[in-house]
């Protein structure tokens, strides 16, 4: 049974409130002169480890017994999940045990690092990821967290949206990009709890729209070898999360890799943000007109801003 | 007589606040915890065409009557002060005329445009840009107004310190980038008028600095052939800044391109800020040690962020 309500998730903030930014929605005149409409850009690429993940990991710790995590944590990610669940562990006072394939970059390993986390390298395959998790729990005892198909991540995520409704009013849509599905199932629950009349529309990019494709067949289908620069979004909808899109998502649309670096570049351009690629893509959908912005309001989630420096002059 | 006060620049917030932003001021626990003190953050790169310029430009042009302008403005540079009168010029609704060196990258040409000024080239030098702007001017009848060495402009740029006395209580310092003078000749005002006891620090590139050379003979002192990727930070002090700079500012620190490379990279990986190298000088001047952080709290201007973007996965 779903516990995934409003209410779940206004504890959820209360509970993580000490440990997250409330993130500011920043606008730009240019750009909205340029789509003619309003863009409101919520900015979890200013979040804790620079994403979103920084909440639903501090929540799915928070809402757990002390006894539960004392041994520890266990994940497995190559991304912001791994310094997001890191980072939450850390808050907590309990170890954190983050498996990694050993194509990690450095940079994404030092950043793990960085927030007390030990890290186990394993094969770039989810066998071996799970079979490294696995020998690692029996090991030390501590508790898998999964970084999205869980509830209180679910709940942490969707506390994004919570801040959303009381920065800006009269929402036309949230645009939300969709990886394994934590995010938006939080957002649309409290979207169409709140606000009803808001659609909701989730984004993936066009090598990896799994969510899509599990939509229009009515289950969870996998794509074969998703490729995208979006790397965050490349997982499969969770379990969890499959029955709650289904009910509150309005639409998915697609971006290209190009209309996602077209993306990245008109926010770091026009607003001098540092969005990665899974963070921009909610954008392209607008830039490159998958939705019109036209006389509306709209709200797009930069999800996160870890992306390697290439700056200069 | 020097005309600068704070009631002066008082005057130019009411006259400006409705065109430039009030811009944030942003804290970054990693980067407090690894210098050990509180670093507040003033984010110039949002403020309007992406630089503090939008303030001075906007009150040059406001403070004087409609008819003197109403014929048009003119100036000569190849970078924000250019975007900076061209935006305050289609505030007030009358031509624009932008000098700039035919060597300038189109994209400052086309945001320069895009606000609406009329940009004509010139040779790069000196010599060229003072003749094709006295040509504009006796064609056109447009007046003159300098990016930096006048007192309106002074003013308006000194309004980034009334928000940041607004923003943060007990600073030990402020820390602002030298160019031409023109912004912190009105910060320091402020700062000294309202909080006297917080130092204000003066920062240039090794290769340009022109202010410390000529705090320390007396005089106005050009270096030859300056030299730094922090290009908005090339220009000579202004006659009018001078006195200023000498009665205020307490000391002026010197940064490397390095180290200015170093903080813009830091504050694009910790913080997700666009910062041009002009605008991350200040940072560098911390993160590198030349003004110790120890126990303080410390505000860096970051006075603008346009810079190329090289960015991608």
């Amino acid at each position: 049974m779903n516990p995934l309500t409003v209410e779940y998730i206004n504890l959820a903030r209360e509970r993580i409130a000490a440990h997250v930014h409330k993130t500011p929605l920043l606008t730009s005149s240019s750009i909205d002169s340029g789509l003619d409409g309003e863009v409101f850009f919520k900015c979890e690429n200013f979040q804790k480890v620079g994403a979103f993940k920084a909440r639903g990991a501090c929540n799915a710790l928070l809402s757990r017994q002390i006894e539960e995590i004392a041994r520890g944590v266990v994940t497995h990610s190559s991304g912001n999940a791994a310094q997001g669940l890191a980072y939450a562990a850390q808050v907590c006072g309990v170890p954190a045990y983050i498996v990694m394939p050993k194509t990690t970059t450095a940079v994404k390993v030092e950043a793990t690092k960085g927030y007390g986390a030990s890290v186990t390298f394993c094969e770039p395959t989810l066998a071996s990821r799970e079979e490294v998790s696995r020998q690692l729990q029996l090991e030390t005892g501590a508790v898998f967290v999964h970084p999205y198909n869980d509830y209180d991540v679910m709940a942490g995520q969707g506390t994004v949206a919570l801040e959303i409704l009381e920065q800006v009013d009269g929402l036309d849509a949230v645009l939300c990009p969709i990886g394994g599905g934590g995010l938006i199932s939080g957002i649309s629950t409290v979207i169409k709890s709140l606000s009803p009349n808001t659609e909701v529309i989730g984004v993936e990019p066009e090598g990896a729209a799994e969510a899509l494709l599990s939509l229009q067949r009515g289950e969870i289908t996998a794509v074969e070898g998703p490729k995208s620069i979006a790397e965050g979004l490349l997982s499969t909808v969770g379990t969890r999360c499959f029955p709650v899109i289904q009910q509150n998502v309005d639409r998915i649309v697609t971006v290209s890799d190009g209309e996602i670096r077209g993306a990245m570049r008109t926010l770091f351009e026009r607003m001098k943000l540092v969005v990665e690629a899974s963070g921009a893509a909610t954008f392209a959908a607008l830039e490159a007109q998958k939705v019109s912005l036209k006389g509306k309001r709209v709200a797009v989630v930069l999800s996160g801003g870890n992306t390697n420096f290439l700056g200069g002059e």
